[in-house]
């Protein structure tokens, strides 16, 4: 059974920030976002998490390993170097869906996203460090079959961007709503699920769902781990079989 | 009549580079891909161009203003500061969409996004200093209606997510058959669409679609300049009048 | 004759700022600090400026090229992405250390470094397009004779620091007070100096005078041109010649 | 009695990449340099070290609480997103520039820091959990007293730098020959020191020999630690008692 700990990180009222006193520059916003994101990345990164961009203003990260403390002094760090602050809401659960909502309820009850007196809020809990286990994490690796070739060297780049990215919306609602997994597009042609305890059926009929609906044929690795960076390079191993192969689906684990 | 300028920016031979010899931690590429994405946006951004990260592989710019000289310094200065390197290809048009497509066959032309053999390619054309108008540039910028109130503070992140993603995918769709316009999700609940010349009436029908499709409510503000950053700046500005009148569509030229 | 544009670039009240309400944690300090002056590095350089560390809470620009215009964007991208704003004094001058002291004054006079209402003053004028001219900027790019072999592989890396440091403390004095040029250490052993009209001979004895004040070895390139990556680009390849011919100076203009 | 684990840090080959295949752009390099620089600060930061640029191409990091795998998986970390890659060479003892000069060796004898051939190397040894104690770091951190109102706000800005600059080189000789202790400009008219186990009069002394030599006035407040940061966060409040109280040597333990 997994037990995936996950960390809602919300910009703290970013919305009105950005267009005060006047709307601000959007290069200088872009450069902001993806070099907070890229800065989060790298310290939840070099603990074994997974931090996703998601809409930038409201980050999700998978943070098993990471203690309050650490959340702390990514808050405080963020805080010394940004004109802007974070609140994290962190919640633990055998369903990714059910994590995340606990954090996200955890910052919505310290205040709104648009509220001027909530800053840096830190709630929630983790899973101990006696309580950890080796499959405490599952991710599956998908990418589109030969997206280069089909994709890339034949369409414009914002008709493959649609391809790619529909095959993305598709895939994320599905796993949401049937397999209570949380879907992230994360560059190129790949998208990275953190999923509860699933097992191959779910993933061809996730596969074939896409297919049918869209159009779009997708590969997937699935590995498991103690922390999300052990889950996931075993997903890319695993897809790099699926490349080596020609086969759907691998597990690895 | 617009005259964009678009640029196709691609990193060469990247999907190999990130398994090679095995695969690289993901932390890192995520990294790597948004500072990569930061460094360009700020070199476009302070030349009066707009950067979206797109697939972050493949990136689209609007380069109205930077000559080819321009290109291949950031060329250069990417190369001199990355493990990897970019092709860019530019061309122009009043259709943005034909505009990246004829940018995007430059580089397809130099060889495959995968081929290790071509490097730093930088093909096309520019709108020259002497052709360049004050309405070369059409920009949409769109937002959810109380995002915060209606999705942040009320549903957990992932369904917020889902409910701006499908707004976008919707929307994305729809400008680009039915408007010939590049519609980029730019974090938040924020949309930018770089348009031909467009009307009142293509924005209402657009909003009414959206809402129509997946009930998602969205504004628009819309503007004119003769860069992105001014076109932008316009819409952004023109949102903002949205936001204080409840209006749904304001153009401001 | 020389004429080159110097800007001084300030944080505004940084040192109240670092202990307030407490001091913050020095990695973040170091980090925002070397970001920072890695970003103007990357404005200032992209138009053929050079910029200077310093002592980062007062860094060092050579800005032929760049107008107020730009002086004022890069002051807005700042504030829109850092905790902290700049002011800038620009003046200019066949005297580099004459034009940095006209900086230093305009700055100064708009109020002081740690005052609390001065923020983002923007004073100054700069050499107009008209005026500017392919020998403005003359620069002399020095380095320590086998540092590797010498220093590196032989002693411990402070020692080696050590040496290093004492032959650029006594350059910067020397180019200072006897030739008004601005020396600025730039990381392995190597010293930019931003220089007025100065020949062979006065290289030659500033070389002998720092060999037999600190017995430090330097060789130099000193290169001239329109902008001071023109004039640094041609001292660079000035070095490269001394390496090759193991001459002691090289002028390539 | 202090236990300093000390890492020097070196660029593989950095000299030669400069200048291959001709000169590098000197703005790339410097952005290159601070940046790596920020990076690895934020990597030892947060697991409570200090890192200190130094010369840019070798740094110098007090890495208490840092074991080999951190040290290999920034060297990954650094390998994946830079065109450069890092040798690491770790020591520990009582006297700072014993277990700098230990860890140099270390990497001197891997191969010279141009050897086309030694890549992130690795090689030393750290303190033990079980090991570690309350007062492994003594840190002392100088200013100069009043340096905005004698210096900055008086002097033009590079004036100034000569001042800051001539009290840092004698200060940095001084410990280093008199009392064993490796001393680091970190900007403004700071300077961080990690020493052996000092007391209030070696400071005192320390103090009195810069004044003599160069007549600047400084005054340092001195802390211990378990960790670099513990350690140099005690002495930054000493010093604001310094600040406070107008005292010269304030030690806080």
């Amino acid at each position: 059974m997994t037990n995936t700990q996950v960390t809602l990180v919300q910009i703290d009222n970013y919305g009105p920030w950005t267009v005060t006193p006047e709307p601000r520059r959007e290069a200088d916003l872009q450069t902001l976002q993806s070099r907070l994101y890229a800065d989060i990345s790298q310290f939840v990164g070099n603990r074994g998490g997974y931090t996703f961009f998601t809409r930038f203003d409201n980050m999700i990260a998978v943070t098993n390993g990471l203690d309050l403390e650490d959340h702390a002094l990514l808050q405080e760090s963020v805080g010394n170097r940004y004109p802007v602050t974070l609140s994290l809401g962190v919640a633990t659960g055998t369903s990714p869906v059910q994590a995340l909502a606990d954090a996200t309820t955890r910052v919505q009850e310290a205040g709104s996203a648009q509220d001027k007196d909530r800053r840096e809020c830190l709630e929630g809990r983790i899973v101990e460090d006696g309580h950890r286990a080796d499959g405490d994490i599952q991710i599956a690796h998908f990418d589109v079959i030969d997206a280069t070739g089909n994709y890339t060297d034949e369409l414009n780049a914002f008709d493959t961007f649609i391809e790619i990215e529909q095959g993305y919306a598709e895939l994320m609602r599905h796993m949401r709503y049937a397999h209570d997994s949380l879907s992230f597009f994360v560059g190129g042609d790949n998208i990275i699920v953190v999923c509860p305890d699933l097992g191959e059926a779910e993933y061809e009929e996730a596969i074939h769902h896409v297919e049918e609906a869209v159009d779009v044929e997708l590969q997937v690795g699935v590995g498991r781990g103690r922390s999300a960076h052990d889950a996931g390079f075993a997903a890319k191993h695993a897809l790099e079989t699926c490349r080596a192969n020609g086969t759907r689906v691998e597990l690895e684990w």
